[in-house]
């Protein structure tokens, strides 16, 4: 598999995962707004991924803007950062990776434009880099709190797809395999965009990790007839009292785990975490277009003019989450603090 | 709307729930094994309507059988009831329907075979006939159990199309709306199959019920944002303790409702009680094809050979549930009193 996302001659390349399992395309991106739609419409997903194609597209941005003035240059490019941070509301990487683009070009500003530009895209593919050596970090961490021959429930795609590769979530079972353990995967098909179904199952079984697709509804059930021991979910956003913002229905899973005495661990970068919101409250949640939900393939479920609700997330309550792991190590309860060092440490 | 089921002219009509909401289809039927493969593959689903179906598949067997001696009659008709017990395991209904229309052919040796044959027509649909007065009782008294100005969150299809009419979950609501309250109904689209998305949205839209259809991972968000007051659910099963079987997900939704404090009513006729079996383990749990999750209208969902599991029932224990309500009253916990109750006063 190529990766989710990288630069090749002056445009960024993505696997198309809204065609997947059944076709692998790959789209080039030429211009910024390309990358906005690609974000908006899901060609690309998954918080860290998203971070990462931001910061692409802010090179891109930067590119073919024609201004030589430093000032100019920096203003046209402020207002096509606000475009491809309208792109999704919820995915704090997406923020965070323009943030730290727009920082990059102010500490660059002594310089030509011509070579703001290029310094720009070494900083984009740098976030790449980061991302996935970050990955690797919370695989390692997250690899030892399963144990070999572990059933491990994951809710939509915190995959290799979903960053820059080998993923959170699935970071975490794959650092549990390459610590020697046996790890079968029970994925959720997560509906309505079916990220488990079309995405978690398709790289996984890619990669040879045992995986069993369920629909979202029987979760509750695999766990009542103890075919899960753990769960791990990846996340968009963490508020700095550990309120876990992600694909919805993991709050539910994370209410069902708690029933069963089951762990929920949430594994994500900490750029995921949100120092600036108090709790989950603040997190905006994202609805989209209903028709992902009455339509599937293009082939219409549901009655015509029927009234639908598409909330695209959820926030799971702090008190659901038996640990936060991310590439400085695992975070556990109360997550005021324990989440607070891993800035401090900075 | 024309019936779920009716015998029209020696033939047994049902709307083809398969094909709604997008095509409104009659099947006829003609003969029993028809009957059998329209129950297996959910051309007919709903454990009541599954039982009419089932009373009507017994008569078309009956029918056509050439014999004129009463033994030999009754030993085919005895293999013919064995054949459409077998085309679905965990509706209670089926076995009970098909139990009643033996017995009734036992009361009736002493006649001619082929007044026998006239009668069991006549019995099936006095099944048929019994099945929608049931319902309108069940709406009655459930119907008292909700509040004007509630949202009311339903799983799967426990409507008219899952009866001979008028529903049990449905019923319910049904009920409340004719005792003059307002209520808006939530919808859980009930994957694989859809029955929320393609039966239940489609019943309530074409009756001007408002409906609101959500994705069974989102019910968890809605009651968390207080936008459920109530869930009605049906059954296909019901154990001597109040354990109910119901569609994959209902015991999701019962441990949901546990934790933001929202009652959770069953609605189902006494029918649907199995005092034989003590508690719910006792209940065999339906295995479906997996074809059902990795296919929607013919598309390809899931990556290619992956391992899927396809439950199609789960068990909510009796503890999780605020109420069963039937044709003879509502029954609270204990259920093991309560419940034997209703068979007492027969």
């Amino acid at each position: 598999m190529k990766p989710t996302i990288s630069y090749e001659d002056g445009a960024v390349v993505m696997i198309d995962q809204r065609k997947l399992p059944t076709k692998e395309v790959y789209n080039r991106y030429k211009d910024y707004l390309g990358i906005y739609r690609a974000i908006k419409t899901m060609v690309i997903r998954g918080a860290p991924a998203i971070g990462v194609a931001a910061a692409m597209g802010y090179a891109l941005a930067a590119g073919d803007i024609m201004e030589t003035d430093y000032d100019k240059f920096k203003k046209r490019l402020d207002q096509r950062k606000q475009k491809l941070a309208s792109a999704r509301p919820t995915a704090v990487n997406l923020f965070w990776a323009l943030e730290r683009m727009s920082r990059k070009t102010e500490a660059l500003k002594h310089l030509p434009v011509e070579e703001i530009k290029l310094k720009l895209w070494e900083e984009a593919i740098e976030v790449d880099r980061e991302d996935y050596d970050m990955c690797r970090k919370i695989g390692m961490h997250g690899g030892k709190l399963l144990n070999d021959g572990d059933y491990v429930l994951t809710h939509c795609n915190a995959g290799g797809l979903a960053t820059a590769g080998y993923g959170t979530a699935l970071g975490v079972i794959r650092g549990a395999i390459e610590q020697n353990k046996r790890i079968h995967v029970y994925a959720d098909e997560t509906r309505p965009f079916l990220q488990g179904a079309r995405l978690t199952a398709w790289e996984l079984h890619n990669d040879n990790i045992p995986v069993t697709l369920i629909c979202d509804n029987m979760a509750g059930y695999m766990m009542s007839e103890d075919r899960i021991t753990s769960i791990v979910v990846g996340s968009d956003r963490i508020a700095s009292n550990g309120d876990v913002a992600n694909k919805i229905g993991t709050m539910s899973v994370a209410i069902l785990a708690r029933h069963f005495g089951i762990p929920f661990y949430v594994a994500a970068p900490t750029s995921t975490i949100d120092m600036n919101i108090d709790s989950g409250k603040q997190i905006p949640i994202e609805e989209r277009d209903t028709k992902e939900i009455t339509t599937i393939a293009r082939s219409t479920i549901a009655p015509e003019g029927i009234c639908v609700c598409n909330p695209a997330f959820d926030v799971t309550p702090n008190e659901l989450v038996s640990a936060i792991i991310t590439e400085k190590g695992v975070a556990r309860a109360p997550y005021r603090e324990s989440l607070a060092a891993f800035f401090r440490t900075d």
